[in-house]
């Protein structure tokens, strides 16, 4: 994979102009997508920026709005729509000089009915969703750096499918106006990238917080917890391996790996997701199914036709199970430095007819706290198999600086 | 002013069709908008719909998104700027059977550069803003029903100014989907009608919670709240003349007024109003003023000049601030059944120049808790007066009910 850090250093430096840079990019894309499918639309030239990520060509999921590019939101609904201005994150990502190198495929309306992305370890696998494409282009190469969005896992488990870097930062740390909602309450945007490493330089860049760019934090003494997320199903096996790798690579540094049971609050708040999203995305959507509930595609169609039953007394409650979750997570995970779990059930579906289940995200996802995900191993399969880390909301430098020490440990391993 | 509930029990009864009530709210429509200039831009004709809004004509803001209406956000940017969908907003709105009369003016991008909207009680006032044509369309009897937005003091102020009744509901109450951001930690969406029985008919019917339709709140015994917003600068006398006459008429019915001074959380909650409305429009707006800088109205442009000095720290400390006010306010608020304060610093401002102050509406916009106003009295400039209810958080159906007796009060004592 590209690195983003990479790129940029040789373009501060003039090893490489940003114009080459973007061309590695463009040459990459056409010799990929034709098979993988990441791109819903591009634009006919790359054009350099200024800035700490000039050089860098980001894709840009297209349920997020641009002004010089249609933003289709994977449906026909949508088909060839042109946004009058460009989204908040665009803006950030032109301010600090990357560039568009295409609006990445999204499942329609960032729901569960697959985009035409493959997996590029397996065309036959899911890449996973909703931001299939951003995981794909980035797992593939072909960009160094890509924009999705999560409600429910839809950035860390195509993510983990593909084999890509991404961090779902806490919630609202990126600004998501100018992006499709589907539910106001969860949608958080996230980033891909090669590394922990190219996260953290990418998502200072973008926010201005120079103290996301964080170093490797020191593991001697470093306090993980180990968490199950016992209230769901366990995962494959390759996905327990992972977990318990990276636990033993930690001890072996000096870190101490104490596992971790969720407080009921949070079991309770992981059941929460569901009314909480069905009640949002029945308003989030109110048109679309008004007036185009044909033109959905059959599992958002399904799910909407089911969603709107929900009252206003069960979202009530939903809401008041997120807040005491978000008070319990708030001191049971302070107790840790960062938390260790599965990034995603098992390796990415060996179908393209599902993107498989965020059930070891959507918790995480509802309490706005950070997420990272990193690759590890491989499955049975041959497919990539990562795990997840997890802060306290607001802690994103800390999940970033251990990310970033752990990966070390991985390459020095491997 | 036409009133909603009337309209519908007619409709209802059917001693007059939907058609019929619209027809009539386009009669007056015609006859005063060519003077008030309420509306940016009409349909051709108005088609009834089916539930408890059918009949009532509803004006919609002009930065809320209409499938079938141009959406111009008060500026040349989005000049004939047509949306692909309706806003949630609008959807709850045909959902419940309205019908949209018209968008209504909305000083550009909710900022504070004048739309062209008159004051219904005197053309050389301001109407108020940023829902100006909301405000002055509900006031001149247009329409019997309008949808506002607030982020500083946009729906209250213009209300209180042009002399109609007004909700800003619990922050997310309303979904704001389809809305064009300015700030979206504040951002809320609001009702103007021609009285506080009205706001909470509506409010029911669109929100599907049957108890925000509430029966008059009992005065004997209601313990009533008095706030100066001391942190802020008095008011006109006629302001806090206003607030001493409902006062005394609620203590004659029975309730207790008790004088309170907010705690110094609030204070600090108010002066951080600031930096975290200018650190998200300069991220909302970013596209706007990378773009077409010259184009913006010179308030807002002047404004966004200096908003994008802050920093991540100031509005890191904003937010902090504003958590440490709502945990303050909800038991500050909850010694009290409801509030009774100012709702504006006085008549409307005596020029077409400046749309007034929102200094006693913007700590209760940061906070998230419902606000009413009801018009009282006429100032010595001859216009309209009002006064402001707040509660807690989620108490939305309490300050309705308690808004709707102190208005039979006032009906009585004229």
């Amino acid at each position: 994979m590209l690195s983003v850090r990479e790129i940029a250093r040789r373009v501060a430096n003039g090893e490489i102009t940003a114009q080459a840079a973007l061309a590695e990019s463009e040459q990459r894309i056409a010799a990929r997508d034709g098979e993988l499918h990441a791109f819903a639309s591009r634009p006919d030239a790359l054009k350099p920026g200024a800035g700490p990520l000039a050089g860098i060509a980001c894709g840009v999921k297209d349920i997020i709005d641009t002004a010089e590019l249609p933003t289709g939101m994977g449906s026909t609904i949508y088909e060839g729509w042109q946004p009058r201005a460009d989204a908040a994150i665009v803006m950030a990502l032109k301010a600090a000089g990357a560039t568009v190198a295409g609006k990445t495929q999204s499942t329609a309306f960032a729901f569960l009915d697959p985009a035409p992305t493959r997996n590029p370890h397996d065309p036959s696998a899911s890449p996973g969703g909703s931001s299939a494409g951003s995981a794909a282009a980035v797992a593939a190469g072909m960009v160094p750096l890509a924009i999705g969005t999560q409600t429910g896992g839809s950035v860390i488990r195509p993510a983990a499918y593909c084999g890509a870097a991404a961090i779902k930062p806490s919630y609202a740390l990126l600004p998501t106006v100018g992006v499709k909602p589907f539910s106001w309450s969860l949608d958080t945007l996230g980033l891909m990238a090669g590394s922990a490493d190219d996260l953290g330089f990418a998502l200072a860049a973008l926010t201005g917080r120079a103290e996301l760019d964080a170093a490797a934090a020191p593991l001697q003494g470093l306090r993980l917890g180990l968490a199950r997320q016992e209230f769901t199903e366990a995962p494959e096996p390759a996905c327990e391996e992972a977990l318990q790798r990276i636990a033993a690579l930690a001890r072996q540094a000096g870190a101490s790996v104490i596992e971790r049971a969720a407080p009921t609050e949070l079991a309770d708040a992981f059941k929460a997701h569901g009314p909480l999203q069905d009640w949002e995305a029945t308003q989030a959507l109110a048109w679309e199914y008004a007036n185009h509930r044909e033109a959905l595609s059959p599992k958002l169609r399904a799910y909407l036709d089911e969603a709107r039953k929900t009252t206003p007394a069960q979202y009530d409650e939903a809401r008041r199970q997120s807040r005491r979750g978000r008070h319990a997570a708030e001191s049971w995970l302070g107790e840790v430095d960062v938390l260790l779990t599965y990034a995603a059930p098992g390796e990415a579906p060996a179908t393209l007819a599902s993107t498989g289940d965020s059930k070891f995200n959507r918790l995480w996802t509802l309490l706005g706290t950070p997420c990272l995900t990193v690759p590890l191993l491989r499955g049975p399969r041959g497919l990539p198999v990562s795990f997840q880390l997890v802060g306290r909301f607001g802690a994103d430098a800390q999940v970033i600086a251990v990310a970033k020490a752990l990966e070390r440990l991985i390459v020095t391993a491997a």
